[in-house]
């Protein structure tokens, strides 16, 4: 398997960083190829503007996406962008580690998608959404950590539901662009860890990264089960 | 009233900014007090890491957010950041004017969170979350622009309920921090409009605007309805 690791945080010393290596290091003992962006250490560009296109298309009213389907077509993208799409057409498998902060991903890893899952890319233009998005055949997991307990993400918990929280990220990011999307690894209240739950977590992750093979992706309902106006057909339950 | 808009668009020419436009205006025929954060113009630093601080804590281990109180107590905040908090002191209402990007909001904004609303200021320290945040007794409202029609953001609609969808950001991040959250204004599939349908939307717009004052916010659950491990009280219904 080949695998692209996205990793959006700044310290080598936190939590984040040691899910990382555990993940790197599990994937080269599975005997899978890995590729890593480490966003913080690449100083990433958090910002989608017309820098990222080396030439501009002849369209009257500048429009990122239509700049972005322009670039795809005539490999005018900012070197950094069309780096970050080679990686993820070469991968099978994109593991996405970062915190959450404000109940999302940091500004970098934002960014990030703003920018390299372009339009004709990931979605829309030649390719379609969801089921027939462009970067389908492939997997997607988020490992993520949080500020507070679990308990907080439990559905009657003040924070909310964390599936609903996720569905943006995991429906409206990797699902629409046509991934396979893996249940999310969560470690909760990270910050309050002792040494042994350190160790004890990192365990279980790897636990999990051993079995991603045999893994079940979270069943989001295919374009099929829409009528022609995109809405649910009868008798199905909305995801969220 | 003293209104900060918060406006996160590059292009001068798109719809979100002649919604900040009109926005400004309104506010102005009002008689209200307006500062605009214009980030793109500002080219506002999206990524949150220790550059945010003149000066670091003598805390052992480097942790974003202890450095943010650190910096909020001794006024050792980047520039930046220390002007953004300035302008949320002085305003009794926040507007957030952006394009829905992957079903969130672009970097550059998400960056200004992560960056602006520290520790300690927005939430947590000396200051509570939710009802008791630290910008407890302002009112907020986010006014964005969708890809797709509405119909889409319906509840059985294939991209799911649009109020579930911003629920991380008017829930997770504005009533977080203590703020009073207004109904959004949502203009949907912008990029097909003619003329006409865009001087309607506007013209709707600017009918929202005048009346934010008698609006009222979105009843989220307050603290109170919480028990001792934050769980929602029996019988009430949980938000998402």
């Amino acid at each position: 398997m080949k695998v692209l690791a996205v990793y959006a945080h700044e310290s080598p010393t936190s939590f984040n960083a040691a899910m990382k290596e555990v993940a790197i290091s599990t994937f080269r003992e599975l005997g899978y190829q890995v590729k890593l962006s480490d966003l913080y250490a690449m100083n990433f560009k958090a910002v989608a503007d017309k820098n990222d296109f080396t030439r501009q298309s002849d369209s009257p009213m500048y429009k990122y996406q239509i700049e972005g389907m322009h670039a795809l077509k005539n490999n005018t993208f900012s070197s950094d962008i069309f780096a970050e799409q080679e990686k993820i057409r070469w991968a099978d498998f994109i593991l996405f580690q970062f915190p959450i902060w404000w109940f999302s991903m940091p500004g970098i890893l934002k960014g990030w998608f703003d920018r390299v899952f372009s339009m004709g890319f990931a979605y829309g233009g030649d390719v379609g959404i969801y089921n027939d998005g462009g970067l389908k055949g492939k997997k997607a997991m988020i490992a993520v950590t949080t500020g507070g307990p679990q308990p907080l993400y439990n559905p009657r918990g003040m924070n909310g539901d964390i599936n609903k929280i996720l569905y943006p990220i995991q429906h409206g990011i990797l699902y629409f662009s046509g991934m396979d999307v893996l249940p999310p690894f969560i470690a909760w209240s990270v910050a309050h860890f002792n040494d042994k739950q350190r160790k004890d977590y990192l365990k279980k992750y790897k636990g999990r990264l051993l079995n991603l093979e045999i893994a079940e992706p979270i069943p989001f309902h295919p374009n099929s089960t829409y009528d022609e106006n995109m809405q649910l057909k009868k008798g199905l339950k909305p995801e969220i």
